[in-house]
């Protein structure tokens, strides 16, 4: 699909980020099993021809949606790591709260992520049931781990941090924790149970200054 | 319900019983939104006037199931405390040793916990879409945590341990790991990317010993 994204022309990139906008709404009212594509197309204005010489399945684009959620959640990332200073995490408490600011920025919101986080806990189920789903959801998100390990490792080296365990451990670990934050979240966990505060206390306990302190 | 359930008869025990593996088998075979009360009555040999003098709804009886699953956990759990000799954990190695048994006799397992971990990741899905669904599945979930956290503390306490954050904590982010394990298994993942190995990674990091080294 990457390989494929580098030779589309602006006009068919637009057709794309047509059906994905629509396919978003679509499936957050219907359900992704629910929504039929012929649903996808009527509400992104374009043909079942348009759709299929984008898309071979429902399922291949629901993981072109994960895929776009995963870089604008890379891209605020990486925004972020840019305005940092390495100075402000020299203490647990300045990592505190840089690591703060940035689960405001990426983390668990009740109103912006209850869509996304109700239809990717549908697709995860789908995907659970149907072997044929399963492999193509576990490669993006595997391709998402990986992506997500690398940016994290190269703006922790910056910030003279590092992970105690392996950072594609860290990175599951993070992300488990994030699914089920957000999850809480959206079932109306009180804020006193705070589901960041225990994302911030993990984060706590992975990070390490990169030279060991003597 | 437990206040209730001190009271049940050992008639009305048994036919609870036969009513939660009924209902297990058909909500693993139609799914919990597609399974019918009656096809769970069918599945146990019972009339409706049972199933109704036993649950109010097809979602008190998940939470039920739940509900039982926990208590077996937490046997399992108890069981394998009492077995245990604090000498075995007095070094690192030796936590880890004892953790893999743990996880083997409670950590994901494709054949055994498939039925269970999809329907689970089904109702909490519907819990997720209904704010009815979600309080009783909430405050189960928050039942099965602060059970396991005081097991768990009480085990450490036993063993000279600690978590080096809060029990409840501890047990959310270890919850939340096991949970993403469970799933990367039943997608598929392979045994080399370890699901089982980040847990242990996990308990690693977030167990000290009670009295801090010197």
């Amino acid at each position: 699909m990457t390989t494929e994204s580098r030779v589309r022309s602006p006009r068919r990139e637009r057709t794309r980020e047509r059906l994905l906008d629509a396919a978003f709404d679509v499936f957050a009212e219907l359900g992704v099993q629910g929504a039929s594509i012929e649903a996808v197309c009527e509400a992104a204005g374009f043909t079942r021809g348009a759709f299929y010489s984008n898309f071979a399945s429902k399922e291949e684009l629901f993981l072109a949606l994960m895929d776009r959620e995963k870089r604008r959640h890379l891209a605020t990332l990486e925004q972020f790591a840019q305005r940092l200073d390495p100075a402000e995490v020299r203490s647990p408490e300045g990592i505190r709260t840089v690591l703060r600011s940035v689960l405001a920025a990426v983390g668990p919101h009740p109103d912006a992520e209850r869509r996304w986080c109700v239809m990717s806990a549908e697709f995860e189920l789908l995907a659970l049931r149907d072997p044929s789903v399963a492999a193509g959801y576990l490669a993006e998100q595997r391709a998402l781990k990986d992506e997500l390990a690398a940016t994290i490792s190269r703006l922790l080296d910056a910030l003279g941090l590092r992970f105690v365990v392996e950072p594609r451990t860290a990175v599951d670990l993070l992300l488990a924790a994030y699914a089920e934050a957000s999850r809480a979240v959206l079932l109306g966990a009180p804020d006193d149970e705070g589901p960041n505060a225990r994302i911030e206390q993990l984060v706590d306990v992975l990070l390490a200054p990169r030279q060991p302190a003597k």
